[in-house]
């Protein structure tokens, strides 16, 4: 199979789009998004559960899959699909965003990457072919080119600097390539400047990739500075290619993508946030250890068809994270990943029926969001001690 | 439905016997082994697993439930099964051993026992009295006496005393009940003297309960120890009520238990262990962090049918918990249980066939026990840290 025939645009409504991925894994309908298992398992679930949730694709790491257990491992046992026992289709970050916030001591120069392994310290090279060769190893269906990743706040020189450096990888990315069989998309950076943003989207469109990321978003940023990135992004990304709103997110925020045009989203945030015990409602996050919990007879959320909802009360629930139980943090992950997966498939019909600016309208005013202030320094502690 | 029909003996094999108990929620085939679910959780399993591992009975227990979430939620939530969602059978220990072993400040006399939480550091009393009041509440299929707990290396005279108590508690008991359709056992005491064994299984045989436990047990003493005091006990206790060995065991516990006429078996081991990365074959027990699991292409035990090794690589389970990843331990306790599950129907069979010699002869020349001073270093250490 070709990657010619990687994305079907189906229907767009005002700027939200309904579409469908082919890979050798699978048709996986759009806007997709996609759970996070960067150690070759999304924390705390089986296989079988993270597709009878409602997902045909989730997100692996090469960072982590290279230093532990070794791309090498995973090849010899016949790539990382029978690995992790998943039939599904799976896209691989490449490891740079991994490498630049996780790894000690990162080195960049226009070679590739030198950094030390936050597991053991030993010392490592990435290149944009070996970055490539790495997730063509794996097998990933969709793989990521490596790129240079920015910080909220660093000078327009340093931005500038990093697209540069990262439309030059990924050219040679593109060259690296050995098997047509998995899609490559390109990244598009250049921080929080239109002009940057305007001119990297150009540049890799020209070089013709079967699907193109938004990188460095969502790093920190007050939200009001993300969503016009976004916007100016996909107005200069071809209509016919997939676009991937990398690390987001928030069941506001993949409303907000999906309006302007983002196809594809992934965000550790619903699984971590579940084992902390936030849970998704259509009101909002809600926290089970909250007293009002303790005793309520009734599902956590009456809405909800999760197993969980199905089959425990609230007050369980409760009794479970106010235990430490192991249980808990399994209950609460598929709880938050069955709201995303149901999330994902309204917006689709919505956008199927023409109805997504009703839907968009009637969820954000339901939903009450985490406020900025709290969104901001929980994402600045995450970024300290995170998963990955 | 009364407890009068609640054991019933179908075929012994030597000492070994195959029998059923009935109860409200289910029939159960003995000799079983009960999962602990102390907190109301099998620790990192749902009910559906449970039950599809191939459980019928779980123990969980009255000191846990009692200081959290408290024995009055669970019953305005509608009892213990509902609760937890398990539809099985439940036996309820009366707290009194987790009252000794885990709370700081306990101090007893002939009313009852005053003890600390060891969550929040406040003072509680129990009776005979309250500890059959409680099981009651949670609706318990099998509930335990308050018995006074002794240690190995206790004086003499401190078992009998504890003895004597562990009697007159278990008369009040008996006088406490108030529903006749829960089943409560006694517990016989005296220590590792084979003398105060027998007085003390006579004189509980004399109250005429539905079923006798040893409690007292696998409480750091060397196995040889143990195991002339289970054949002391069941020779003093009647054919056709059900015994149960309490806190026990390792697989070539059970099949030595079984030898001995015990039909009932609880033990945190097989999960905990589990949780350590210690996984149980039929030529014993592994520890899959070992260097030799890294790259194995294959089920960890190929003879199991567990859903771990039907699905996974020994090479995968090894990389989650070099990763320390949640899933690890789920994989590694349904395994293990798996493991038990199976064992405990194989020992029914070969009883019902006549031929549990054999298997216990076969079982014991394949499968290589923990060396006895890891393994009473182990209990030690758990003794002081443990889950309950």
């Amino acid at each position: 199979m070709s990657t010619k025939e990687h994305f079907k645009l189906l229907k767009t409504d005002s700027g939200a789009r309904a579409g469908e991925l082919t890979t050798a894994h699978g048709k996986v309908a759009t806007p997709v998004f996609l759970p996070v298992g960067s150690q070759a398992t999304v924390k705390t679930l089986t296989p079988t559960e993270i597709r009878d949730t409602g997902f045909d694709m989730v997100l692996a790491n090469t960072y982590h899959l290279y230093l532990r257990p070794g791309i090498d491992v995973i090849q010899e046992l016949g790539g990382l699909h029978r690995f992790m026992a998943w039939a599904g289709a799976i896209l691989t970050d490449s490891g740079g965003y991994q490498v630049f916030s996780l790894a000690p001591l990162c080195k960049i120069d226009d070679a590739g990457v030198t950094f030390r392994s936050h597991i053991d310290g030993s010392q490592h090279f990435f290149t944009p072919e070996l970055a490539v060769s790495y997730q063509e190893a794996l097998g990933a269906d969709v793989m990521m080119v490596l790129d240079e990743c920015t910080a909220y706040g660093d000078s327009e020189a340093k931005v500038r600097r990093a697209m540069h450096r990262t439309h030059q990888w990924a050219a040679r990315c593109l060259n690296a390539r050995k098997r047509d069989d998995l899609a490559l998309y390109a990244i598009v950076q250049g921080g929080f400047s239109p002009e940057m943003r305007r001119e990297s989207a150009d540049y890799l469109t020209g070089l013709d990739f079967p699907g193109y990321a938004i990188g460095g978003l969502s790093v920190g940023e007050p939200k009001a500075v993300t969503l016009p990135v976004i916007e100016t992004v996909t107005a200069g990304l071809p209509e016919g290619k997939p676009r991937y709103l990398m690390g987001v997110g928030a069941p506001e925020d993949i409303i907000e993508g999906v309006a302007r045009g983002i196809d594809i989203f992934d965000c550790a945030l619903p699984t971590r946030v579940a084992r902390n015990g936030a849970l998704y409602t259509r009101r909002g996050r809600v926290n089970i250890r909250r007293a009002e919990y303790r005793q309520r007879d009734a599902p956590l959320d009456s809405e909800c068809d999760c197993y969980t909802c199905r089959t425990f009360s609230a007050a369980y629930l409760s009794h479970l994270f106010r235990s430490d139980e192991l249980l808990a943090l399994r209950l609460a992950t598929l709880h938050n990943l069955r709201f995303i997966a149901r999330l994902m498939g309204e917006i689709r019909s919505a956008i199927l029926d023409g109805t997504f600016g009703t839907y968009r309208k009637d969820f954000l005013a339901g939903y009450k969001t985490t406020d900025e202030v709290t969104r901001v320094a929980q994402k600045g502690k995450w970024l300290k001690g995170r998963e990955g």
